[in-house]
């Protein structure tokens, strides 16, 4: 038996790990010659980089937004972990000018944020939910990203200018108009600044921050929102539920989770568990999606998760993908990577087109093209608010295409983690790794087509004395391992089985994880899909189009979960992807609206593609959970 | 066979019909006992009469609102259909009160509206939708009623003389700012007013109104809403499809009806036929409610039923009530008595409350006190609009519960009408009736415990030749009818058995309409409720409440459509009222929130009640739709 040491979790970095082919791979190129000059392109054309010049004057066009400097900041930050793996003189010179521009704006106190520089240049640090000290945070992970990738310091400089200054006027003098961040995030990058430069200011910043939240009698709120809105109506050790805004609440919770790595403390620990555990028991979506409503972005209450008006923004993903990355440290059990990949391979990857160049910032459940034809056609009072049907290539919030790029570029840092002699792999993916385990440097060489296929390859490539914990998914409900051939029965340990031996050069784990069609129910208190079934293969929740499905009214299908469906593909947007025809039934055509009950069925075939492919052929019904038998 | 010739129907008007006992009677006692006086004490206190003496001066509480005055007359008319019964000096006093003040402050040229004359008042006439003919439209029906129910002609006079001044600024000189209605409610009244008067010039207003609708150029709307809010898109008879607020859209119908009678004009009835077909056969709950979304109160798109959001005001429950007795003159068909008892036993009564002084204007089809607790916990800006979970006594807007005061007090006319020599039963009720049929005078005594059983017995106390065609109820798969002890068998005709014979004074006609346990569904398009099916028994739908089925998840739970409901009764309020005890199943119990699909299920009992008769015993969860085998 394997026991992790308490706070003795090590995440294996990016400059550990390189991503080599498979499945993430092809994203990675996707990303690296679509998206990332995409994005660029339509940050220059909305006038976000010619904002930072900061000459934009009232009456002119392209008046500055309070949180476009974190869109740049994090599309540098995205753009440098492709850049750390493969310098690029084009993109380097396209940040430099960047940077350069941010540095000539850059206040001689310090300060940084275009909105309260040409916008409102009284108002800095004084209205709480205005983003400065987001923005903040994101021109730190951009800086930290980019001189990594680049050894360039210069945007480092600038953001450690502009935190010397946050430092003094909220940690020293206290002279803001508030005391957190309405909107969390620079806590976490505080974090990294401070691992990375080693400066324990930047930690009892973050510290202080962490702490404040909740007690502050200054951290007022917005008329429309409310404290749990933005996760300070209660003290953050205190917090056992998920509240309010999803992002700023992952965001919040993930710089719990390292702070309490760093400090070794219970019980952030624990609130960090607790919350992990309400949001996963109680408020997340199959896909790995969070936010069941658009009002606020926010969590509700526990089991409500409506389907066609379910907002599940892709950042929100994204940070629960980066929170369980922080929780897998904290406690060894495979429970963290299991929604990790949930959300990386629904609602993360459902947030980019197959092209790379177009984006959803919500992610619902099923979609009604009569429903959004309805509402746009009438008057702007009399509107709904839905999920738009076709991705688009920017946003007026564009948050999400940069952190897509950020999360994507960064993916190998959700292979392994180590505690002590164990390596723990996470998520499934073909690369090479070094990691660093005590004095030994282990390298392991995995190649997989997961989540396509359940077969794993691990070539242990150093010979060494340490413990492989292979996660178990839990969507597996049989799996094998070979080493070198042979079959092995090993302890499974909260979802990991243990290979405790002395490796040779050469080893070769085998890892078999039987990869059935699984027809998945919800609890009875999620109202919305009572009497409904989802289907997943693997980690891939699957749903089914109108455009695969014609004249079929998808919601009235009614799946049987005892036949097999048979497995396919289906050639999307240029893609090979995977695909499930499975067998269910329909009730007859009628006129009008009601009728006695019949218990008359049609047999109808219903095809299924990976949710995160949807919305890839123009616009057409979607629905994930069906009728069972 | 009986064909009914076009135009000849004929209504059986209140003056003609006497309710006596049964389920209407004892509807009746409680309003006149109860209802009656509540509403008053909620309009006096809310400062409705104070408003009446114009007396209010900004900065003064008790401003008056655009449409108060309607809430006062529909008030008075109500009251008045009760006093063409009984007379009752003290409740006239009250209204005598009332209709001096009105008197006092009408203007020299006959104006009447508070809120134009002492808030804003150089806007007279100008802003469309500020309800002012709304408001004069029911001063109308209020002063007609109150006539008729004791010769007081003092409101009429008042009426008179400010529809005179509509006549002359909209029909005659054009010099309002529009030309019709924002909200309808005036044409029906004015064909009230032409009937009661005979004054040709207001059923030339009425058409003025009707024909312009759609036409008119300067009819623009509020900026939040647009042309089918109002039903405006379109000339009237271009209007096929049901749009925008349900409640103008139903008095705009009626009014429509109404003159297709008075002009024997085939394409303004054919206008009302595709519109009851566009409304019953695509776009009405189950219950007889209308208005899928609060947004606008209004009509969606075809089989777009939410439950949990269902708006069914309760007035427009009524005015499609309205609708149907317009729509059974022009053509002789069962459903548009189908529907309108649908909605009377339905969403008409779930308006009210069982003690009579509370009142809902929204009539959802599931609630979910969960989702209200967390709604009303939020901050107002991160509020969704909810259906309420208890009745309240007044509303703000509080046009319901007058309306149900008035509806109830003239329910008697939705018994009988005729044709030529035929008299058609519509809405089963205990009551006395003589009808004018040509030169006879038709004596009629039903009795009936309708809709609690579905026996009904006439007694024809007038000897004469006529046909009797009574109505086979659409739920009603299997009936029997005798006469004199005979079991007949007679011809169907369009939903009605035709009895064609000479009566004698003291023949009696049986009924006995088979009354089963219904398990309806919907179209497979109403995506809101596939999988599900709804309970009915004769024209009542049944809804289980948490209250009566402690601990059961509702949404849950399975019904098996083929056994055999208990019947029984409950106690709600001090009233007796039917429940049924049907058999399903439930899944078991899990943690977390997502589990491999199991078929295991556990036995449960379900106890239903009428769905009018909900919440009557505090905040509990409802269900209509369940889940079927």
């Amino acid at each position: 038996m394997c026991f992790m040491r308490k706070y003795s979790g090590r995440p294996v970095e990016l400059d550990e790990v390189v991503v080599t082919d498979g499945f993430w791979k092809k994203e990675q190129e996707l990303v690296e010659n679509t998206t990332i000059g995409a994005v660029y392109d339509r940050f220059e054309e909305t006038g976000r980089f010619e904002a930072l010049k900061c000459e934009w004057k009232e009456g002119m066009p392209g008046k500055p937004h309070i949180f476009w400097e974190s869109d740049i900041t994090k599309w540098i930050e995205g753009a440098a972990y492709f850049l750390s793996k493969k310098r690029d003189p084009v993109l380097e010179e396209k940040i430099d000018i960047l940077v350069d521009r941010m540095e000539r704006y850059q206040d001689e106190d310090g300060y940084l944020n275009v909105y309260f520089t040409v916008v409102e240049p009284g108002e800095r640090f004084v209205r709480r939910t205005d983003h400065e000290l987001y923005c903040a945070g994101h021109l730190i992970e951009g800086a930290i990203a980019y001189a990594k990738a680049t050894g360039k310091t210069k945007m480092l400089d600038i953001a450690v200018k502009y935190i010397d200054l946050i430092d003094r006027v909220f940690r020293i003098e206290h002279s803001a108009a508030f005391d957190t961040p309405g909107h969390e995030e620079i806590e976490l990058a505080l974090v990294k600044l401070y691992r990375y430069t080693g400066k324990e200011r930047y930690k009892l910043l973050a510290e202080y921050f962490l702490d404040m939240r909740g007690k502050s009698a200054r951290d007022s709120t917005y008329d429309f929102a409310d404290q749990e809105h933005m996760q300070s109506h209660l003290p953050v050790r205190d917090q056992k539920t998920a509240e309010g805004h999803c992002v700023r609440a992952l965001y919040l919770y993930s710089a719990m989770a390292d702070m309490a790595m760093l400090n070794s403390e219970d019980a952030l620990a624990e609130a960090c568990q607790a919350l992990f555990e309400n949001i996963t028991e109680k408020r997340i979506y199959i896909t790995g999606g969070i936010g069941s409503t658009y009002r606020g972005e926010s969590f509700t209450f526990d089991y409500d998760l409506p389907e066609y008006t379910a907002y599940n923004e892709t950042c929100a993903s994204i940070a629960l993908t980066m929170f369980c990355k922080r929780m897998w440290l904290i406690e060894a059990d495979g429970k963290y990577a299991d929604w990790a990949e949930r959300a990386l391979y629904n609602t993360v990857l459902g947030g980019i087109s197959l092209a790379g160049d177009s984006f959803y910032y919500e992610n619902p459940l099923a979609a009604d093209p009569r429903r959004n034809r309805f509402n746009s056609s009438r008057a702007q009072g009399l509107r709904e608010h839905l999920p738009i049907l076709e991705r688009v290539k920017v946003f007026d919030c564009s948050c999400c295409p940069p952190n897509l790029i950020r999360m994507i570029g960064s993916i190998g840092e959700y292979m392994y983690s180590s505690s002590g002699d164990t390596i723990y792999t996470q998520c499934y993916m073909s690369g090479d790794a070094g990691i660093c385990l005590g004095d030994q440097l282990i390298r392991l060489s995995q190649r997989t087509e997961y989540p396509m296929d359940g077969r794993v390859e691990i070539e242990v490539e150093t010979k060494g004395v340490f413990k492989l914990a292979l996660r178990i998914p839990n969507w597996c409900s049989d799996h094998r391992i070979m080493v070198n051939g042979e079959q092995c029965s090993c302890d499974i340990w909260h979802s990991y089985a243990i290979l405790d031996r002395s490796w040779e050069k050469g080893d070769r784990v085998e890892l078999i994880l039987k990869m059935d069609t699984l027809f998945v129910e919800a609890n009875r208190d999620v109202v919305d899909v009572a009497g409904r079934v989802a289907v997943m293969r693997g980690p891939l929740v699957y749903c089914a189009e109108g455009i695969d499905n014609e004249d079929l009214p998808l919601r009235d299908i009614r799946l049987d979960p005892g036949a097999l469906p048979a497995l396919g593909t289906r050639v999307i947007a240029g893609r090979t992807l995977p695909s499930l025809v499975l067998e269910g039934t329909l009730r007859p055509e009628m006129q009008g609206l009601y009728r006695r009950y019949t218990r008359n069925r049609e047999k109808i075939s219903l095809t299924m593609i990976p949710y995160f492919a949807w919305a890839n052929r123009g616009i057409t019904e979607m629905n994930t959970w069906f009728l069972a038998d």
